[in-house]
């Protein structure tokens, strides 16, 4: 696992840390720990970085008033803490620092309430994901936002970094699914944001500025979530194998310029498909598009679902023949999910050869083949493979760097410095759904340029004056200290 | 027209005043104008509401380095800046307040740019809505966000408002189509946020904090806005007149509990339907479910689109009969139309009897039968008439009191007064889609809480630390003056 490296001050003097330990004993009890291996945990997610020490603190939270209560312990000590759900983001926002408490949130995972009529639901952070999709099902009801995590993330870390995932382009991003939070400040204090309603435009939208904010503003202790009824009828789909990246690259432009926004449009390039390939064998492969696939081929997926599913995917299937694609159609839900079950692969494919660094820029659709030809000319500079993942239909790309050792290699982190800038100027941004975390914010001023990185700490102080909350998170520090 | 009493004080002394003039003739010759009758039209919007005194100046800014040169301008005087776009607003959010400059944004009306294969476009604020949509239209692209006002209202404003429509329970509000923004800033600088794609999570969504914040943060001098594919076949109409405002409330609960959701979801209560059946009068009623409409009845209108538009229109309507409603199903567009034209013939119906509060409330749609109840019970309380129009999809209700006379009467304001609060205590908010405006800032720590709103209050002093930026819109005054 890499670190950071050179180790850093430590933030707070022992003294100070002992006086905060004596709190945290009385306060939590046997739900506070010091040492032990689950202080050492927390120093990880799954981004692949490893903080450079574990936390004074472990402390599990049961309810809101707990969370309170710890934030003024906090405050009251000048004690950095860092929210944290089930650990599974990839940008290194939840991971401990030294000296901070992490707060571990998972333990509130009860689902408050579901209504059926406002189509609503409202959760405590830690709930999972998938759970709260399983819970609405049961009602005709489903929530949208599905980061490829879903089934192991929860809710508030989704929202912590406004999580994407496979659908967005058609249902959205989580932050289209808010309606209110419940958010403990820095002082302790609880402040409620937003409503019961999809409308409502009293004051600043608070929710939205919340939802994203990778826990540097407040820690969310509860939730207000849109659902939707449930998408009937079957889901379409339409798989192909392109001769290059280019091709795939107009086909996703056709499918645009024809007016069609499937749900579901992933793209896997030849290098991730060749890893793909070699993961599942060629019996995974059989009666699929890729049963003959050939070096420097490329994968899309296509699903449509509600009414006009069949219409749409018809359009597809031409689009993506017109493009040179060797093209697979089907209703049946089984071969879907066999087709989709090639998609997945991807990271368990790489993750099988050596430790991933998982990148995450977005760029406009129109700029996929520009994108591509960055990426193709960056790994062949570094000597580098990128095997890349996209969420074609909204210009999200995963490139992603395979590396051995408990390090990133430097050449690679010059290697994701030029594919950051190179999406930027392409008119896209460094993080298209995972957030900043303390992995890309030295890129931070890059994207944003320094006057509005500047507003943005102004902001961060009118919620967190004494910068307690998840310091070094989204924010360069700016003592030096760091992860 | 209704006025603020007593006249506060003027916000500059005299001598500035001159000092003001003197810069802006000469930076903006005979764009700026400091007397005649555009300074008195500026008091106004279509709220019916109007400010104590014209501004000190109205300039009419024609680019981006302008509104740069005013701000400064208006920073070094300390001069408050009002922005306005075509004057829709429905709040007083953009009216003139003693001593101001009004910043006309309306002529910087030019669409830069619609991206097919992005599916967005890029406009100056002063565009009107309707004229983006139209535009958009031409390349087999719409913008989703429909106040009603659409024809006649910018893209700026309904930004500034966070503007809402008929739409928006299926397809989102405003916020949901703003991709990115440029934004003047109090100092004259120049902030750009967010980006050409649907996904970036790189730093706070300063994007949607922006929008909704009726011109208090920065002024929007260009928008990137997304696009949709336009949707194809029939539009499928049902409407039907209840024997009561109860059973229409119990259709209502029942198409959602149906999980069903119509693209539009309108209500208009029994006051309301009897002075729109006057207005139009037998004859356009002849052959709509209001044809032998009785006292009492409540009319509801749902139509549905995309390829679910027959299914769904199925199930509402049986939903529509077992509520006890007279059920008239149309899959002909001139039929549709003629049913959606009862609906516009709400507001002209009030507005031909006397000057019109329309008030904007919302509540959790499980809600609305609860809110009919208190709008019943108010309207007797106070003795005033209480028209109802509702998005009931979505929860919102237009409760509009007609008058006589210039200024609102104090029962009327004692009424709405009541309302506002019925809507906050049923879970909703005191407005679903206007703003607050001036016209709702007294009610604004009713519903958030004095903890939220001085935390909203530094926001503000984040970016217009002066406090130049539209004073006295959204956060009552805090130095007497009022508009």
């Amino acid at each position: 696992m890499p670190t950071d490296a050179p180790p850093p001050a430590a933030r707070i003097p022992d003294s100070s840390t002992a006086d905060v330990r004596a709190r945290l004993a009385a306060a939590f009890g046997d739900r506070a720990a010091f040492d032990g291996p689950a202080l050492e945990a927390v120093r990880e997610d799954r981004s692949g970085w490893r903080s450079d020490a574990p936390p004074a603190a472990l402390v599990l939270a049961a309810s809101v008033e707990e969370v309170q209560e710890l934030m003024r312990i906090a405050s009251a000590t000048g004690t950095p803490v860092v929210p944290r759900g089930a650990g599974t983001g990839l940008a290194g926002g939840g991971i401990s620092s030294r000296g901070s408490i992490v707060l571990d949130l998972s333990r509130m995972d009860r689902i408050l309430e579901i209504d059926d009529v406002d189509e609503l639901a409202v959760v405590e952070p830690g709930v999972l994901n998938g759970d709260l999709d399983r819970a609405a099902r049961e009602r005709g009801l489903w929530y949208a936002p599905d980061p490829a995590s879903r089934a192991i993330s929860s809710i508030g870390g989704n929202i912590a970094t406004n999580a994407g995932g496979l659908l967005c382009a058609k249902y959205g991003v989580t932050r289209e699914s808010v309606l209110g939070l419940a958010v403990v400040l820095a002082d302790g204090s609880l402040l409620r944001t937003g409503h019961r309603t999809v409308k409502g435009v009293t004051g600043y939208d608070l929710t939205a500025l919340l939802t994203g904010s990778e826990g540097t503003l407040g820690v969310i202790v509860e939730a207000t979530l849109r659902l939707r009824p449930v998408v009937h009828g079957a889901i379409e789909t339409v798989a192909a194998a392109f001769p290059d990246v280019e091709s795939a690259g107009v086909a996703v432009g056709g499918v645009a310029a024809a007016r069609v926004r499937p749900a579901i449009l992933e793209l896997i390039d030849p290098v991730g498909l060749a890893r793909v390939a070699e993961h599942l064998g060629t019996d995974a492969l059989a009666g699929t598009p890729l049963a003959d696939f050939a070096p420097g081929e490329t994968f899309l997926l296509a699903q449509c679902d509600a009414g006009d599913a069949a219409a749409e995917a018809d359009v597809i299937a031409r689009v993506f023949a017109e493009a040179g694609g060797r093209v697979e159609r089907s209703t049946d839900a089984a071969t879907g999910e066999r087709l989709l079950d090639i998609r997945r692969a991807m990271h368990p494919a790489l993750a099988s050869r050596g430790n991933v660094l998982i990148e995450d820029v977005a760029v406009p659709r129109s700029k996929l083949p520009e994108m591509f030809r960055e990426i193709a000319r960056i790994g062949a500079h570094y000597g580098v493979e990128i095997p890349t993942l996209a969420h074609a239909g909204d210009g999200n790309l995963h490139p992603n760097f395979v590396f051995e050792g408990d390090e990133v290699p430097e050449h690679i982190w010059a290697a994701a410095d030029e594919l950051f800038r190179a999406a930027v100027r392409l008119g896209g941004t460094l993080t298209g759904e995972h957030g900043v975390g303390v992995l890309k914010r030295r890129w931070l001023a890059e994207e944003l340029g320094d006057a509005s990185v500047d507003l943005q700490r102004r902001i961060k102080a009118v919620f967190d004056p004494a910068g307690i909350l998840n310091p070094g998170v989204m924010f360069p520090p700016g003592d030096g200290a760091d992860r």
